[in-house]
This record gives structure tokens, C-alpha cells and sequence, in this order.
């Protein structure tokens, strides 16, 4: 009964077997294998458009090495203050960038908005080199609350930052999340929008580990993403493994079926918390992350009953709740059944 | 007619004659000569405790060494919303603590609040690795507002970050007007109030160009300092230029005198501006930086009358207004006489 | 008949067959599931001591969290001229030192020497901060050159570096293979030779993507390793699934077996090249890498005949020949047989 | 009697002058006076091009900004073994080039020749992103060992670096002794010969702290140099206090007549020493360090006498003697007959 994060989930069983296919023979290393050489068309094919794929082990190392390449050392990174990147990457961005700056801001839902993230821009930089100059506006697809950028939320910002000389870059961590959702192409929501560079994450949607830095038609980053790569250690010898998960959740929409189980868990204990007297949603649901308020005797209660969550960091009345691919409907009516049954 | 800054202040004529002075013969390169050597007993002297001391060029450079050795790569320096080493020296902090980050908090008159400080440690870090580690508590004294810290409100710092395991770095660049405005000694707001580190600044106050790292008997941190200065470009080969201006700022407290003086002709300002009816002060005025609210039509007439200063970023009703040891009582009285003369 | 790099081979089927027992229901993430927290333990009984393990997913990872920790950023890093930390990991020592500089000197066969040590570090830093500071002394076990350093090399090396206050380092990335070959004990040529760090290899040594920081009873330097790990964006997520690889790895010493068998196939193939006219191994032979002189002509027949493997940059009739566990003796007795055929 | 360094020198009268008539009044800070706003004029008209010039207090600042633009942080600078940048800055370049590489070469007389920087560079970077990218060629004019590079030799190392795609970099912190030794215009051991970025010393040839970036004809480097000048600490507020010694070093080509009397008093110690039995010139003096040969025994005999000098790193019977501007004739006939009274 844990609904700790999407992280704490096992691989889909379609992934092992491509890995199982992955471990035949030899393969070239540090990514000139055949599997790796098939990740750009495989996108492309996914996006509707020209992709250039660098596979790495984390999401962290996706968003880092795209950050660097798209800020200098004195740039800064616009965005949500609650954002991964501002959080909980213990410092990676500001390491890989060599020192560039984040410049965090508020926004409801856990959303940029367009007009502060141009009132920062424009607030920002004036004095020249004293001060650091914006450079990349980054946004998270779905969000850390979350909640879901619509294609016209996203095209908002990336007019914001792209009238302004930034970049615009998604961490995709639940990027499955959103589309799924959404119901929409994946272009709708990153290129056709505005983003430049995308962290395209699989780990949390069901693979073991992959993740994938997608460019959308900007070849001469790549050099440079590549030189990042390899020196933060991210170019694995053997990136086969990496890839053949990348290929097997692009392949038959896997992505977007085990993305959809998970937000469908989402949306029932949505449901079931809304109709509770004693609990209520801090956020709308949108993805596969619920947000809920309760008192802390109840979150207590629920804790002591076995179910695993976390309490939102600076409160005692916030409980974060995620789905996985793997979370069962039974696990959710378990969970809703004993909350009902808590006093407030 | 310049009220823009301190920094475009000339040296004082004492200066200059150490300048002159210093410049007989040879003396040993790299912080070896005569002058460097006595630094930390001079410092000692005037701080009333072993001192060891870093001279350098720059304020930059004297506030990046320090909070380099004090925060880890992965720590975080907690400072004022509005400290210089946040705003105004283009993502230096974060260049020589290889990636620490800045975190920003609100206060009045630019101060930090012992409560608000000790909060933010708590709230921070509390997910160990995933965070940065706060390390470093930096405050600007005299403010970036042009006030200044009782001995009080610095030991009460002190204490939120010492209890907690940081450090506290006390950005000097205006240190000279805030001892001379509160009469204190100087032992009273740095050591024994809790200081660590202080940036000592002479520059703003009459040098040509020197500062000076001052480290409160913890020798432990002087090999890194040493080194990274080093790195940094910042052990001058003729070091003795800017050690004698050192040594003479302190001699027959030179630079008292000279901040006293500056501090003066603010106080001149500030009286004047709280009587002018179409002008008012934006903040009080406890050192040598004067604030000053006025229409932009008032500003912009007072620019054409042939008054330097800047309009504050983000507003066009603010002026600041800095004096220095060189600003003349004419100077002051000339420009309240055509704030007067202008209407609202 | 591919000789080109163990790096190209297949996991083995005991790892795969651990990653889908790892397989299983929910784990905790970042490191604290239950395979992870079990590693201390397993290396600990492998190695005879007390042991502090970092997993992570390469080679280049696990040598540059060490160095890092090992060597300030103003420190330098002495190993071979040939170190694949020096010339394969395009400059992630520099990048996770912030700045470190690597020293390197020659020696026979790829082995260091504690004498050119001693006096590389006796001749260095003299000029204080001037000069970077010797921090670190890295070897290579089984070197570059597919040769083994003996347990008193690594001693003399060992006392060279401590004397001088150097910490020793060992990328173990073939540490498996000179094992095997040494049939020592691993505390033999690690911890009780003056190891302090060993990156422990099992990706080359039929892994599919693991390796581990070894730690030997200095726990002071794991906080700093964990922060940059997580910096580093090398703190997997769903690391169980690198944890389950190296635990199966160190069960039943399978890491020896599978060393074994590369050694065994390299042995072989060094016997027949010994025997060849036309034919001569470069260096001796001992862990699974065989360095063979041969004329160019030679080595484009072979290659023309399918055999891959890498001719060595700078020559044109030098070639290096890996083993790995799955090289089959069918694959060797065909590559003799071919080499034999040709004329020189 | 001091041969130590022309660091250990003193300023010259007409530096001194020039520091006290750019002590008048107020100064626009950051390198926005009007002195600073006339070097690149003032440089253009010595160099006979359009330079773009950047005034920072050390030639370290001067060096590593300029090599922090032309490489990237995974390029190498390659350089000669004995060059100041690799060996005598603590680190600075790879701090300010986050992580860049120093690969160092042989040549005789410390002066770097084509062919072996030409054969560096085809023989690295074969392996792409594992290895790090030759991207600059750094040479010292004048040498490390007091030689002089003829504009051909520059030229052919020039042509070496660019034909391969890197930039050339010269060290000039002793480029004057260089131009008044060949007696060439300055042009012609430059851009002409295709310097790209030369660091421009003055503070060893009697400035007190001067030294400036002067870029040749190519602008699009000047907003990186700028912003990395200021993460340094480098721009300097009173600025006009470095910028007004520069311009009185090239008023009335004083940098060349102060040059060419060093030169001088260099040209008779080492006739003195060629003449000296038991001592020798260890190479050819073309600029103003004299390298002797000599017993120990004589060395420590003239120190003795009170004739301060080093001895070189790693000999003890090699001395470095440096002439500065104010070297007077009479120390080096007292020098010499001191040598020749003592015994081998």
C-alpha cells in the first residue's frame, strides 16, 4: 500500500523482457549500439519531428546536462519555486552549469505563468554584468503538485522567453503523466509550443532507468550535450540497457498506457477524497499525483494502518499520494475505505 | 555633483602618500613584503583579538573567498534579498563555491531577522542529500539599504546560525559606516558579536583600491582562503600596494574619519529631504546611502540640473543618493536647494 | 568475434536473473531500498573490514565522486600517463574536482612506481600556492595495459602517497580480473596494501550497468561523497536494481569466475600469439586484455576476416584484444587460427 | 641587490604620476571612467589594429579569463612544460575554464615548436568526448627561461594552432622585454604573426598593478571575457586606478624604453657571466632573466654576499637572475665582480 512516489515502483514486465532481448551478443559501447541508434527516429516518430536523443540513467542528469548547454556559467535558470530543479536535485544544476543561478518564482498550482516569468526576465539582467543574465525558463510537465500545463499555458511561456532570448526547457519527469491526460499529440505540448529541449522521463512511468534528453531541432547543442554528458559520467559503456527501455515504452504507446493506468488510480482516490468529510484536495488532479489535506491525526491513523505516503515538507496536514503503473484499484478503495472510516 | 556611488569617489591624499611611500625599493613578491606582513597585527590591534588577514583588490573577491571556504560546493549561503553578493556581482558566490547557491530572504530596511534566518535553516535541508546544506549566513553591514546592524541584531544572527552549524559572514564594504555611525568598537559588531569572517572594505571609503579578508581566530580556514584567493587571480605580486593602503586607513583610524565624514554629509541630506515637502525618505538614514522617494518628474529635473545618482531598479521614484569622504556640505546643500526649488 | 572491449559484452545471465528478482513489488528510493542497504555488509564480508559503499552506474562516476573527495579543488591527482582517468573520461576528474589537475608520469608496463612518485610529489607544491597540491595518487588494477600490480607494489605506492600525505585511490574498473589473476585476496591488494578508495568494476566484468565507491574504514569522507553522488545526478532513483547487480556479483564469487574465464580466453590468446612468427605481444599478459604486435597488413586481414578489436591510437601494428566472459575458446582458437594463416 | 623578480620591483615615477593625476575628483566605476574608456584607442594605435582591450590588477585574472573564453571546460590549452600557466598559478586556469586541461610539451629554450604542438594535436582528441578537445595553444612571450620567439616561430605555431580550428594565446607578462628585444613593432610578434588574445603586462615592467586583455578583430569573445572578468572579481569599481597606468605605459612607449633598460642590465650579466670561469649561461638571454649555472657552493656564496636570487625548482646549481626597469649597473658590475672573486 505505498503511495510514496512513482520511483519506489518495479519495472513493467515489458521492460525487463527488453532487456531480457537487449542481453544478446555483443553491442557497441558508450551508445553506438543499435539500440541507441534507433532512439532518434524513434522519437521522431513519436514527436512528428526531427529529435536528437541522448539517453542518460537519471532525471537529473537529463535536466542538468540540458541546463548547462543552454545557460552559461553566469545564466540563470527561471523557475517555479517549487520546482525539482530548484529543490531537490541538491545542487546538480548549479554544478553542471558551473554556477548559474535559479531564479525561483511563484505561480498557483505549481504553474509559470507567462506575465511574472516576463516580469522577471525584464527585472532582470539590467545591470549588465553584475547582474546574471536569464537564460533558459525551465517548467515541469506535469507539475510537482501535480497539476498540467495545457498546450496554450506552454505556448504562453515559450513566447514569454523566446521574445526574450531564452530557451524554454520541460523536465519531463512525469512527462507520460501529462500527455495522457491531456489527451492531446505529443508534439502539441513541446515543440509545436514552444519547448526547445525536453527531459523525457521513463524511470518513474514503469522502466528501471531511463531517461531521454530530446532536442527538438537544434543540432548545434548537441556537441556540447554530449561533452556534458560524458564528463558528468552519464555516458554509459553499456547504454543498450538504456536504450531498450527508452524503445520499448515508445513502442505500441507503452508509455502512454502505463501513464494512464496510473493517473486513472489518481483520479479515483481524487474522487473518493473529494467525497470524504474529513479530507479534501489541495490541488486538481490531473496527473498521477494527489495532493491531500487532512488532520494530522488522520494522516497519523492512516500511516499506522500501513499505507505509505509522504507529509509534505513544512507541513503537518499535507500528504502526497502518487499512483504508479503498478498501483492497484484495490490498494486505492483500500486506502479511501480507511479514511472514511477516521474520524476528523 | 555626483551622488552615485562611493566607488567614483578618488582616493584620499593619505592614501596616496602610503601609495608613495610603499613605492621605495624592492620588496618581496606575493603578500611577502613589509606592509602585508604587518597586516594581522594591525587588524589585531583595531579588532582587539588575533585577527588573520587576506588583503585583495576587490569586494568580490574578499566576499567570494570567504563564503567559498565556508559553504561546500553543496551548501547554500543565506543572505538578504537585496545583498550585493545576490544581485550585484554577476554570479561570483556561485563561481568560487563551485556551484553553492544563494537563498534569499526578505527583511526590513535590508535587515536579516534572527527568526526568519533560523526558519529558513530548519525549513531547509531537511531532505539531507536531495537538498543543499545551508552553510553560510551572510549580512551586509552597513546595509544595501543604508542602515545598519546594532551589535544586538548581529549576535542574535549568530546565534540562529551558529546553533544550526553555519557559519556568519559579514559583508564590510560599507563596514567603516556603520562602526563610525554607531560609535561602537569594532570588536563589538563583528567577533564579539558573533562575526566570523568579515570583508573589510576601504575602497567605497577613500582607498584606490584595497580590501581586506578578515578571519576571527579560526586559523583552520587560512590554507583554503590562501589558495582560492590564489586561484582566483587575487594574490597581487606587488601586494604591497594595496597593503599599505591598508595599513594606513587604520592608522590614527583614517578610516573612521573619512566614514564619519561621508556619513555626515547623508545625515545632511536625509534632514533636508524629511523637510522637503515633495520628498521623503525611503528608509532611515544610519549611514552614508540616502533614499530617497520623489516623483520621476522631480528626479528627472534634479538629473537635468546636473545631479548624478541612480534610480533604483524596479522603481522610478526612488533615488539613491551615496555620499563619501570627498562629498563636499556645498555639494549636500546645493542639491536640498534645488530639491526645493522644483515642485512636486 | 568480437575482441574490441569487454564493455561490448552481454550481462551475464545471473545478473539478469537478480534484476528480475529485484523485480518485485515496491523498494524505497535513492539508495535506501533493501539491496542498497545491504551492500555495506557484502563488501565488507568480501573484503575483511569494515567497508562504506556507494553505488553508482559508471566507472567514470565512481572514480570521479572519489577523486573529488580525495583532492581539493586546488589538489592534483598523480597516476600513469596512460590512466584511463587521464585520457578516456574527457576531463570528468577536472569537472568533479571543480578544477583538480591530474599529473601524469610514466612507468613499465602502465604500473606506477612508488620512487617517481615520491619524487613527483617531493618536486611538487614546493612554491606553495603557487603550485597545485598533490592530494591524491591513483592506479589503475588491472592497468591500462592489462597488466597487475602485486600486493608490495602496491604497498610501496601506498607508503610513497601516505608518507607525503597523499590518500591512494584505485580504479578497480578490471579490479576483478587482477583478482582472479593475483589469486589473492581482495584485502590483499586493496585495504591492507594502503588502499583507501577502490572503484569497483562489475559493467566490464559482466554487469550491466554497476559499479561501487568502496570506502575502507574512513567514514568521514562519505558525506561529501553522498553530496556529490547526488550532484553529480549519480543517486539513482530506483537504484536497487545497480545494488541487486553488484550483490549478485560478490554471491557465490561469481566476480571471480567471470574473471577467471576473461583471464583464462586472454591467457590463450597470449599462448598463441607467443607462438605466431609474425606475431608478438606488446606487454605481458595477465588480466584479460592482450596487447599484440603486428604488422598493419596483419591486423587489416584480421580485421577483414570479422575480428574486431581496437588498434591502439598513436599506432598503426599494435592491437588490443579484450576477453570478456563470454568469449567463447572457439572465438580464440579461430583468431589464432586466422593469425596464423596470414604472412607477416 | 635584488635579482628575485621584477615582481619585487617598485613602481616607476611616471606610474606614480599617473595614479595621482587620475586622483582628481569623480570617476565613473566598473572600468566606465574615461581613462579605461581610452585603452582601446590607446592599444589600437600601438598595435596598429582595432583591439578590444579589458584592464584587470593581475596577469593570472589576465591569463585565465582570456583561456576560459577560447576553451570550453572540456578543451585543453597546450602549452610548454615550463609555462607560468601550467605551473605557477595555482590552478587558476582550470578554475576559471571549469575543468579545461593543461596538456604541456617540450621544447628547447621553453619555447614551443609547430611540429610538436601540430603532432599534440592530431594525436588527441581521436576519441571524441572521451577525450578532452585541444581548443587554445598558450605560448609566454617572453619565455619562462628568458628566450624570445621571432614572428615567424609565433607564426608557424599559429598556423600549426589554426589550421587544427584553436586559438593562439600569448602570455605577455614579459611581452615587452620580448618587442624590445627583437626591436620589432609589436604588431609583427602579434596579430600579424595571429595572436589572437594576448595578456599584456605591465606590473613587472614598472606598473604597480596593471595588466590588460587585448583582443585582436574578434568582438563575439568580449561578452564572455567581460562576464568571466566580473565572476572573478576582476572588474575592479575605481578601475581608472589600473586603466591610467596602462595609458602611461604606452604614452611616449615607456613600457619600451623601461623594457629595453632591463634588457640592458640582463645583456651585461650574462656578458659578465659568459666571461666568468666557473659559471655559465644556462641559455641565451634575450630578455631580462639570466639563467647561471654555477657550484652550489659559488650560489650560496653570492647569497651570502648578499645578492638575492632564486634557485630554480628541482637544481642546485642553477640561478635565476632578474633585471627590473630599475636595476642599476652598478649591481650587476658589484654581481659579477662578486662571481669572479669567489671560486668554483
Amino acid at each position: 500500500m505505498n503511495f510514496k512516489s512513482d520511483n519506489e515502483a518495479p519495472a513493467h514486465p515489458l521492460i525487463m523482457q527488453a532487456l531480457v532481448e537487449a542481453n544478446q551478443g555483443f553491442a557497441t559501447a558508450y551508445s553506438s549500439d543499435r539500440w541507441s541508434l534507433r532512439l532518434n527516429e524513434a522519437f521522431s516518430r513519436v514527436f512528428e519531428t526531427e529529435c536528437h536523443v541522448l539517453p542518460v540513467a537519471t532525471g537529473t542528469a537529463a535536466n542538468c546536462v540540458s541546463l548547462a548547454e543552454l545557460s552559461p556559467p553566469w545564466g540563470a535558470v527561471i523557475c517555479h519555486r517549487v520546482a525539482h530543479i530548484h529543490n531537490d536535485e541538491g545542487g546538480a544544476p548549479e554544478f553542471y552549469t558551473h554556477g548559474g543561478k535559479i531564479l525561483p518564482i511563484d505561480g498557483a498550482h505549481a504553474r509559470l505563468e507567462p506575465d511574472a516569468v516576463a516580469a522577471l526576465i525584464d527585472a532582470s539582467g539590467v545591470h549588465g554584468v553584475h547582474n546574471v543574465k536569464p537564460a533558459v525558463v525551465s517548467l515541469t510537465q506535469a507539475t510537482e503538485c501535480g497539476t498540467v500545463y495545457r498546450p496554450d499555458e506552454i505556448a504562453g511561456l515559450a513566447e514569454a522567453a523566446h521574445q526574450r532570448g531564452l530557451a524554454l526547457h520541460m523536465d519531463g519527469a512525469r512527462f507520460a503523466n501529462a500527455v495522457a491526460w491531456l489527451g492531446c499529440r505529443p508534439a502539441e505540448v513541446t515543440w509545436q509550443a514552444g519547448v526547445d529541449v525536453l527531459s523525457f522521463g521513463a524511470t518513474k512511468n514503469g522502466a528501471m532507468t531511463a531517461e531521454a534528453i530530446v532536442v527538438f531541432g537544434r543540432p548545434e547543442w548537441l556537441q556540447g550535450m554530449e561533452r556534458r554528458r560524458k564528463r558528468g559520467g552519464h555516458l554509459l559503456s553499456k547504454m543498450r540497457y538504456v536504450s531498450a527501455q527508452l524503445l520499448a515504452m515508445l513502442d505500441d504507446d507503452l508509455w502512454l498506457i502505463l501513464a494512464a493506468q496510473a493517473n486513472r488510480r489518481a483520479a479515483e482516490l481524487a474522487r473518493g477524497i473529494e467525497q470524504c468529510p474529513h479530507a479534501a484536495l489541495e490541488w486538481p488532479v490531473e496527473a498521477n499525483e494527489v495532493f491531500m489535506r487532512a488532520s494530522p491525526q488522520v494522516l497519523a491513523a492512516l500511516k499506522a494502518r500501513g499505507f505509505e505516503f509522504h507529509v509534505w515538507p513544512g507541513y503537518d496536514d499535507l500528504a502526497r499520494l502518487v499512483c504508479s503503473w503498478n498501483t492497484e484499484a484495490e490498494q486505492v478503495s483500500g486506502f479511501l475505505q480507511a479514511l472514511n472510516e477516521l474520524r476528523a
